[in-house]
């Protein structure tokens, strides 16, 4: 059951649903309201908010902001779009903060691409660019989401959760202070969830570029990044988010119902003011977490089997569509429909016949027989011109013929072959 | 680069050959030779030799081994077994030694499925069941390829893969020892290489069973795995296979030439016999690699993202192979052949000339036109069901239609619903 844990630990029971919800999303654009125009940004355009409260309120940068995926002209991606209403940029260098986060590439950060300045909603704002990553959700709605307190206390966050989310910001923090960084976003609003108990810090680089001219020393930054971890995980484990001046004794205290004491000493010692501990490292961090660095490192690396077993599967799929393409391609032409000239024992004939074997089925009273499995194992054996051999039937059931895989697929690639010299040469089997 | 380095570290520049071959290598099967017949095994079928040395020599377990490939009568799935060559247990509780591997699931550890006799060889023989992973390699012949040496000696193997194979053996002992029990089997003929620089424990088991008798304390095992793995690390750094008795100061001394003091250090602890380090535990050896753990979470973190979009990609042809099964079974069905009831407006008249728009597009000049891609395209519209309109011509160019895409696709569930209702209930619809 433990090794059961570790090995869902980061996927979704159904992986393929979750992705293809994922691609909806992600292809998902508005339709057009009269009167509600979005504008392009730059090479940015049809916009789609993604901000879930109503009201666009204060945001956690003293500003407000909005949020949309948006679809970039230069290279089709989509990406995620901050806006960042009413500043003024009173340093040209402010904007250029953001060229060191553009180098951070890490599974838990969210990847900046670019800043720039905006006048298109007719006042001065400041644009973010992020990479997008579909269906995420912060960790606030994701663990306080609005109107649930009506059914009482929910059961808490399993310890295992909490180790991960852990790690995965250590280890974020370890790159971005490495690079001479600090996060500055570590708060349950700008950490998101964007693959099961995977997660990301959501928005590095701004507030280096909204606060440049307080020119606070990095150090203290990165030692505030420790507090706001602790806070988060604290928030977390006792169920409530903490606010900037909570008091964080009382719930850091009620974490023994509950957790380990190893979980609590670790969320004490990122809590710890300055001066009860020297200064705080990353690498300290990591260090003290190895065993559950480790838990992580077996978990995604059981993910990733289950992905890349997944994926080979999938990609069998290809192999079919381009088999199906084929066949769908020389059997039934016009230019042969009704040809007096087909002899019983033309290769395309035999295909005919084939084509019926494999997709018109038909039981003993003639009721056809609709069986996915009977066709893929069929285009299967066709692909792979296996030796067996088939007993196929005409139509009026006057003639039969016994052919293997073997001489259909060399009937598949002869017949394809003639299309392929009849046809346009130019565009001649373009990505068979 | 430093980042690529590590976004790189565990994927194949080409993912889709690699795992294609992969799935090859597992489907292939032996053309059978008159006088050559290898018997079944229990529910183990058509088995396959995977040794790749020619004579097979007394191999690491005292004894000759041979392995194959098999596959299970119960599920289908493939196997790898080992046969130990005349050896005949004296206790029986021997056997079950295997029991507690089998709880063992690590993703840098074969998986042990079962053990037990066969007299299928005329002599007693013992048959090892553990996962099979396509393709792999001992690390033995991936860093000492035989006939290498004749183009003097090799790029020596980076830093960075020392440090994997280093954190991933020590998490699947950290695993094995948790379990009370000891690898016994960490050597460059028993590693295998599954993956891009995924390596796994590939013989466990084996030697608890063989063994059994002897009745060693797990502890003194224990400790000798972390000397067995200094070794190995060893052997691959300075390039040579290092044998049981062999003087390990040499080579020791030549690491500064071209690896890191921490990395020599890290060696040599695991090297230090019993007297100078009390008891070595694989929990302290993965804290002090706990940066390096990290590390490679990163780096599969980042394998896992790009292959789970992969997969979303790929997870697309599972839809269109799905949809052209469809119209497979709708289109030409013999029941309907020249029926004369067929009018044009007819929903699989619609169907049939659509069927033509896309796999039997012509040029002007009445060539066919082979596009793979409008083929996709098209299907992937009719899938959607978007609203975009396509004009249809009859084979004869006395009519034509316009329709929807939209309308397109209700007709294609109508029409699959008419099979269905025709279609033997029981099995209706099976997999789609
Ligand atoms: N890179 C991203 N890709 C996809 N969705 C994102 C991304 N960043 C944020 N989001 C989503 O956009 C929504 C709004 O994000 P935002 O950061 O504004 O959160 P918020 O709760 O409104 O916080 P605030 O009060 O600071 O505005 C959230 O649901 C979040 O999950
Ligand atoms: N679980 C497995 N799945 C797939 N291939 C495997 C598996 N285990 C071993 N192999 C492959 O089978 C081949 C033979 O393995 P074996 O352990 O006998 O190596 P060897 O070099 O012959 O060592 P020895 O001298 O001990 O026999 C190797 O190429 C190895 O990569
Ligand atoms: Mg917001
Ligand atoms: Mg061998």
């Amino acid at each position: 059951p433990y090794q059961r844990q570790i090995y869902d630990f980061f996927l979704p029971p159904s992986l393929r649903e979750d992705l293809q919800k994922k691609s909806e999303a992600a292809r998902q654009v508005l339709a057009s309201q009269p009167g509600v125009q979005l504008p392009s940004l730059q090479q940015y355009h049809s916009l789609v908010p993604l901000d879930t409260k109503l009201r666009n309120s204060t945001s956690s940068f003293g500003l407000s902001s909005w949020v949309w995926k948006a679809t970039s002209r230069k290279n089709g991606n989509i990406y995620c779009l901050r806006r960042i209403e009413g500043i003024r940029l009173t340093n040209e260098e402010a904007i250029k903060a953001v060229n060191s986060w553009k180098k951070i590439i890490h599974p838990n950060i969210v990847t900046t691409v670019e800043a720039f300045t905006t006048r298109e909603f007719n006042d001065s704002s400041l644009i973010f660019v992020h990479n997008y990553h579909p269906l995420s959700k912060t960790l606030a709605e994701h663990h306080f989401p609005v109107g649930n307190n009506r059914f009482g206390r929910p059961a808490p966050v399993p310890e295992k959760v909490l180790w991960g989310y852990l790690v995965q910001l250590s280890s974020a923090l370890k790159a971005i202070h490495k690079a001479k960084l600090a996060a500055r976003c570590i708060d349950i609003n700008k950490v998101i969830l964007t693959d099961k108990n995977h997660i990301r810090l959501g928005a590095c680089s701004i507030l280096d570029v909204l606060h440049f001219d307080t020119h606070r020393p990095v150090e203290d930054l990165q030692q505030e990044d420790f507090f706001h971890l602790g806070r988060l995980i604290l928030s977390i484990a006792a169920n409530t988010p903490l606010r900037n001046n909570a008091d964080l004794r009382f719930p850091l205290d009620q974490l023994d119902r509950t957790y380990s004491p190893e979980l609590k000493e670790r969320i004490t010692w990122l809590l710890s003011p300055p001066p009860a501990i020297a200064v705080k490292t990353a690498d300290q961090l990591v260090y003290d977490l190895a065993s559950h660095v480790d838990d992580m490192f077996v978990a995604v690396s059981n993910a990733q089997d289950e992905t890349l077993n997944h994926l080979g599967r999938e990609l069998e799929n290809g192999r079919l569509v381009r088999l199906m393409a084929k066949l769908g391609t020389i059997n039934e032409r016009p230019e042969f429909d009704g040809d007096p000239n087909w002899s019983e024992t033309d290769q395309r004939y035999t295909l005919k016949l084939f084509r019926d074997y494999v997709f018109h089925q038909v039981d003993a009273q003639g009721n056809p027989v609709l069986d996915l499995g009977h066709i893929i194992s069929c285009l299967n054996k066709l692909d792979a011109g296996v030796e067996e051999k088939i007993y196929l039937t005409s139509r009026d059931h006057q003639s039969a013929l016994i052919v293997s895989y073997k001489e259909l697929k060399k009937q598949v690639n002869a017949a394809f072959g003639d299309l392929l010299k009849a046809g346009n040469k130019q565009q001649a089997s373009r990505g068979y």
